[in-house]
Parts: C-alpha cells; structure tokens; sequence
C-alpha cells in the first residue's frame, strides 16, 4: 500500500487524479477531475487536504480550467479574465489555508504568446509550485531535527505528510528525518477529529515509515503529557500571520498550552507559501466552520448526512476546523529558509 | 423519549433490568440481568457507566446472586462467603471508579436471621443507596448552583446527568440547577472521545432540559475558551482521592489546564461516595486502560471489532479511560455535604 504515496496528486495531461484520502488507510480510491470546479469540489470536500497539497492541486486545476478556454472569444492575453469565475471558486473552496491563494496567485503571473504556449507554461509552473513544496519538505526536515534531541518523545496533530504535502511532509517530515537519525523514542499522534486525519493519515504514514507511534485520542494529550516526558510538540500551520501566530487544525492551540504548562517545546513546521503578511494576526483570519455533521454523525463522506448521527437530532454545533496558536506559545518556526527562534531570551 | 431517563435502573423482582446506554439517544433499548455476572459484564461493557450508577447496579446486582444462593449448603449468617465469587467479579468490572467498591463493601454490611429476611434487607439497602445518591444530586445540584453568577458559560465533559446517577446528576444537576435559576448564557459539551459520552448522552439531556446547549469536539475546548469567556469549568469525578485529586474522565485534566490558562474556574462536583481517604494521590490510582479498538474502531458496541477500523491495521493505542486532576487546578469541590474551596486565599 506504501506506493499509495506517489498517486497524492497525479496530472494525467486532460485530468487531474486526485488520491481520495476519506476511505484512507482502508481504501486508496482515485478521484479524477476533469474540470476545475470539480478540483475545487474536492478541496471542498476534502478529498486532498492538507494546505501544501491543496495549493498544487489548484494550480493544477488552473490549467485544466485553461484547456477549457474558448480562444475563439478570447485572446491569449485575456486568460486570467476568461478563468474568473474558475479562480474565485478555486479561492472560495477553503477559506483559512493561504497557500490556496498563493497558488493562485503565482499562476496568475504565466503569460505566453499563444494558447499552446499558454497551457505549457502553466503545466510548467504547476510542476514547479509542486517541486518547491517536495524541496521546502526536504529542507524543512533537516533544519527541524537538528533541534531534536536523542531519544525524544514527540506528540503530532492532524497529518502533515506526504498526503499532505506530495514530499516528505513539514511536520512529519521533521519526526521522519529525526527517526532516521535515530532520534526518537515515541510518536504520539492525536485521533484529530472530526476528520481523523491522525488515527488515519499520520498513523499509517508513520506506521509504514517504521516508526514507534502509539494512536491516542485528542483529550489523551495532557495525561500522555503529565505521565512521561514529552519534549516535543511538532505541528503544521495552515496560514502564519505577520506576528507570528499559527493557525492550524483544531487543537493545535490546545496542545500549545498543555505543552507550556508540562515544559514541552512547540515546533510549527511550514513553507514560506503558508506566510501570510499581509495579516496582522490570528485573530483577524477567519476560521472556517465546517458543517456540524462532521461532528455528529461518523465521518461523513457526502455533503449531505444519509445515515442516522449519533448526537440527539437538531442539535448545535461548534465546529471550527482551525484554531490560532499565538506567538507566544511557539518556540521555533522551521520554513526551508531555516529556524526562527521565537523567544530566543528565555532559551 | 423523556420518560427514558427513568428507565435507567430498574428493578425487577427477579432481574435488573438497565438502560443500554450505548445506543442512546437514537435506540433506548433495555439490557435484562438476571445474574450478578450479567451485571458485572454490563457495566465492563459500558451498558451502565458513571461512577454513581454504577454503584447502584452493583449494588442490586447483589440481591440477584443472593436470590441464587443455595441454602441447603449455605447457613445465612455465611452470604458474604457464598457471594465471593460475584463480589469478586463485581469488584473487578472496572478499576477506577471508587463508588462501585464502596456500593458492595456497604451491602457487605447487611445482615439477617433468615435467607428471606436477608434478600429483603438486600433490597431494602440496595434501594436505599440509590435514594441517597438522589438526594444528594439534590443537594449538589444547589450548593454548585449558588456559586454560579449569572450569564455564564459552562463547559463540561463527559455525561454527569440522570444517565450516570438516577437522579439529577453531578456537574449536570449543578448545570441544571442553575439553569432553573436563569443564571447560564450557554453550555458547550465536550463530544467525549472514544465514547462520545458527551454527544450522544449530555447533550441530550442538556437538550431535553431546555438549555442552550452546543456539542463540540474535546479539542475545540480551547479555541471557545480563547475566544469568549468562559466562567467555569464544571465535571464530575470517579475518584477523589484524599488529597484532593479529582480522577476523571479522560480529557478533564486537559480541560482544567486550558481553564487555569484561560482564568475559567473549575468546579468538581460527586458525592461522598466517591471519596477515597485510603489512597493518598491521584498517582496512586490505578487508571483503566480500555480497549485500542473503541478508538480505532467506530462505537464498536461488542467485545470483539466486527466491523472494519478506520486506524491502520495493528496500530498501537493509548486509550486511558481517566485521568488525573490535581487538586492544584480545582477551585472547588461540591458534594452532598457542601462545598470546599480548595484554594480560599487565592479567591
């Protein structure tokens, strides 16, 4: 199943095969787009998730959404208006991970002479987006597990490996290249819900990467904490605002505080694409809140509930699928431009 | 379905007859012991679970295997004897909660001239013990009411309500008293992975109470708390032990970090039964490490997984059913005796 890795995000020249990571790690089922609503449905959706991996697949869908463009009402020069409406559903498809955008963004600056030369160049830079993200992986992974010490105990949240990320991964990357240097005692890796993406995603990934991980539920983190000693929590980030606050999946700030009050050091791994400058801080991101079947009812894979939940009927949910870790609780931030002590005084 | 919530232990004349809890609130279906052992299975299966009802199941449990007892080979004053096998397993059915072994040591202390005699003293102290966990909701339910100011907002964890103690609860009946006083602004509940007690029980009962009520997953505890103010932190407890320790549903040490991190306070509330002066510390309890498949596997309602998991195959877990709270992060406790602030001088 390990070759399950390589078909994350596949360009098939007319399609987009996405890898449909809800029936993971029990069924490894392919999700072919042809257009870009339906990549955009699938970001949505969560087929791919992971903000690294949802902002290839948007640059992917940015040229199936140019094979598409009629050039006999449209001149070359005019692509990025001819995919309007395709690049605001694109953007629209999650609101919190900036890296979507960023995607976006950087497609937007392709230009060619003609419609030929226009779909290669934007083929070219959505390899390339893809490319940067395997090798930010790569350097994160080394800067990251210089920090570690032997024989450390690490606690992870959601998943952000391979399957999110096509490469090595941020934060799992780092827990990875720390095991291969013989670094690590023990891996805990938190259920995440409501998606599981840690009972699923990260403890596959780690499983098949050999690696001691023992599965706990969210509200395990504290106890595991209080009992031994863990001296790492190690983390993505779904967007880093300009002071420094991460926002990454729900209960990331959770195990923030619970690791300053056990002594426990906070690292956030994530590409410089997941910066986000232009936003003073956490507070001003807007969170998404996700629909409250997520919670209620057993991992969900349509839109719309179709068997029985197991929450009392019409009750109201809080679901937010983000939280904001200030900067205050992070000790080191690892991009592939290197480490950023936050608080370098109280080292 | 109201009228469910009286059904949660009933007696009837020859066999207990429980409410199984595990498939609320969507089936109500009733779970017939006509053994001691049916009731020990019953409650290590968690078709009856918080710690008071547990204790009043044991407790009738009793009478059953008196009712069995054969009295060509047995004199009266020898019942204990005869039942040391069903006391035994009783005993054994779950390790943390202390109401359970206090339930059994009390109607070891029944005693009669006749084996008639004995099964109604049995009876008659079996129905007493549930009395007074009644009565003691009662005055729980009010003594933590008054220290509740108004407009607040709770966040509890597990379910501490009719379902767990035939009565009006522990940290629900405070919740609910307060609630008639119109002194809440909203109660979020804690889903309470792996078994979801908090959606599928407390929120129900929170529901058919009226309250203003919304389910979310554990770890979105700290985001509610980082974002609006939240006045306390109100929990039951299955053992308290005689420094003070609260041992509680996994989670709720966690939930009393992120309380002290955020200014909530946190409120335990049980009834006296579930002292336990014998041991010193929460450390010295023994915590309950259930099965990895209640967390891999969804609800899984048997013994053994029948249906496949959504963790990868041979994943270790780490399922801890409690955990420990110190006494350093409780502000008060509340018990049927009144209410002792654990930390007056910092008030």
């Amino acid at each position: 199943m390990s070759d399950v890795l390589s078909r994350v995000i596949v360009w098939r020249g007319d399609a987009l095969e996405l890898l449909d990571q809800r029936g993971l790690p029990q069924r490894a089922e392919r999700h072919l787009c042809h257009h870009a609503s339906d990549v955009a449905e699938a970001i949505k959706n969560m087929v791919v998730r992971g903000a690294p991996a949802i902002g290839i697949a948007a640059a992917y869908a940015v040229v199936l959404a140019a094979q598409k463009i009629d050039w006999n009402t449209h001149r070359v020069d005019q692509w990025k208006e001819a995919l309007e409406p395709d690049f605001a559903r694109l953007n629209r498809a999650r609101p919190t991970a900036v890296n979507l955008r960023w995607a976006l963004q950087r497609m937007q600056t392709v230009e060619a002479g003609d419609a030929r030369g226009l779909i290669d160049n934007l083929l070219q830079e959505a390899d390339q987006i893809r490319l940067e993200e395997v090798e930010a992986n790569a350097a994160m992974s080394a800067y990251g597990a210089a920090l570690i010490a032997p024989n450390s105990t690490v606690i992870t949240h959601c998943n952000t490996g391979t399957l999110a990320t096509t490469g090595a991964g941020t934060a799992l990357g780092v827990i990875r290249h720390a095991h291969r240097e013989g670094k690590l005692h023990r891996v805990y890796a938190g259920e995440t819900r409501p998606w599981l993406q840690g009972a699923r995603l990260t403890a596959w990934e780690l499983q098949q990467s050999g690696i001691d991980v023992r599965l706990m539920c969210d509200s395990a983190a504290a106890s595991v904490m209080a009992r031994e000693k863990v001296d790492w929590v190690i983390v993505g980030a779904d967007r880093v605002t300009a002071n420094g606050d991460a926002v990454n999946k729900i209960g990331t700030y959770s195990l923030a505080v619970l690791a300053k009050h056990h002594g426990a050091k906070v690292m956030v791994v994530a590409p410089q694409s997941t910066l986000d400058n232009n936003t003073p801080t956490g507070r001003d991101v807007p969170i998404e809140q996700r629909p409250g079947h997520e919670v209620t009812h057993w991992l969900q894979l349509s839109d719309s509930p179709t068997q029985g939940g197991h929450a009392p009927e019409g009750i109201a949910v809080e679901n937010p699928a983000f939280d904001v870790t200030p900067r205050a609780l992070i000790d080191v931030f690892v991009s592939e431009t290197g480490v950023t002590h936050y608080h370098p005084e109280s080292k």
